[in-house]
């Protein structure tokens, strides 16, 4: 069978390096088979990839791949934690999406998709996850998404 | 002992078919013991039940009743996933309440209550949880409130 | 080895009593080894420590403040579900925390390091955990900062 790396590579996704918190914590705990990642803004490669609530500032579009962004961000995180082994990830379990909005922006469930199809795409089955989206009135940095998760691993 | 199901039936409630999620993910995963029920809007017959902020589009009644259904929605997603069998439940953990509110609303904590009072109600002791409820400037489909659920399952 | 309470003496942290739920749930559930913590407001000697929005209506230093105040608060209620022996902390798993904020307002990282840092401090890298901090429109009664926490224990 073919490993996670090797998805990642057909899917043409190069993980960065695992980006550093922005404050007083750190990326990654685990606790027994639970790994919690810290809440991931859309970094790519030193600036934001979208900042600003939506749709004021950025469009559905634009803060979809920005929660796409959050999802590799977090991928790297684990493999990080995991020492590059994503094939020891067990079950995607639980993502919290948060998207700024501005009053009236209802589509968070979209945006979150960004992230939530990525997963899929990535693991499979093993990439289908309990979410909970819902809009910020702001985000750290200016994010437009921010997006923690809850990986189940195998030893 | 009577079981979960009769106290549903002395309660009056019906639990729906367990909504589909609006987007790419899962209503509920399971990880060890614990199972994940993903954010769930307040969604009766179709429609939902309470749209817009608190309290400048919903009443404090109006949203609280929508907390409840928020849990009532969760509890059909956690009885499909444990086959109708709700008697499994050792212990509701955590509820995480997101109530859409405008501006000055402070009274998260009573709409958050409809949803909590429902879990003791239904499982008594083993309904008591820990939760967190927060205001949100807007949220999925444009629903009032949302309700994400952890719970302890026995085999 | 010094424990914990000898530490919290040396900075001078004098726990509360565990501050009651302002509704209808209890301040902490454990599932195995997990412990969930309630989200806690910065209430100080009955009142809270700042209220409002950031920076409207309390400042980025004093926001940091009163979470920190959320960080003592959380630490209470554990102590309390302890039985007063905190050296049983494995690990802090995870925060959640919530800032007030008005629109444009992007700090709630610094803001939530008063949260952080305490951990840090009182447990050492057995505090270190990952975070999720983000903005909200409004919390329970018009808390500036709200805190909720994971934190896996030993027998």
């Amino acid at each position: 069978m073919a490993g996670i790396c090797d998805r990642l590579e057909s899917l043409g996704i190069i993980l960065p390096e695992a980006p550093s918190p922005v404050a007083a914590y750190v990326p990654a705990v685990q606790a027994g088979s639970l790994v919690f990642i810290s809440g991931q803004v859309p970094m790519s490669e030193g600036s934001l990839l979208a900042s600003g609530t939506v749709p004021g500032n950025v469009t559905l579009e634009e803060a979809t791949s920005a929660a796409r962004q959050c999802g590799i961000n977090a991928l790297a995180v684990l493999s990080a934690h995991l020492d590059g082994d994503l094939d020891r990830v067990e079950q995607v379990v639980r993502l919290g999406v948060f998207v700024a909005s501005d009053p009236g922006f209802t589509d968070q469930p979209k945006v979150a998709n960004g992230a939530s199809e990525l997963m899929e795409e990535v693991f499979g089955d093993a990439g289908r996850h309990a979410r909970a989206a819902v809009g910020s009135v702001g985000l750290p940095l200016g994010a437009s998404v921010e997006v923690e998760m809850i990986v189940q691993v195998r030893d």
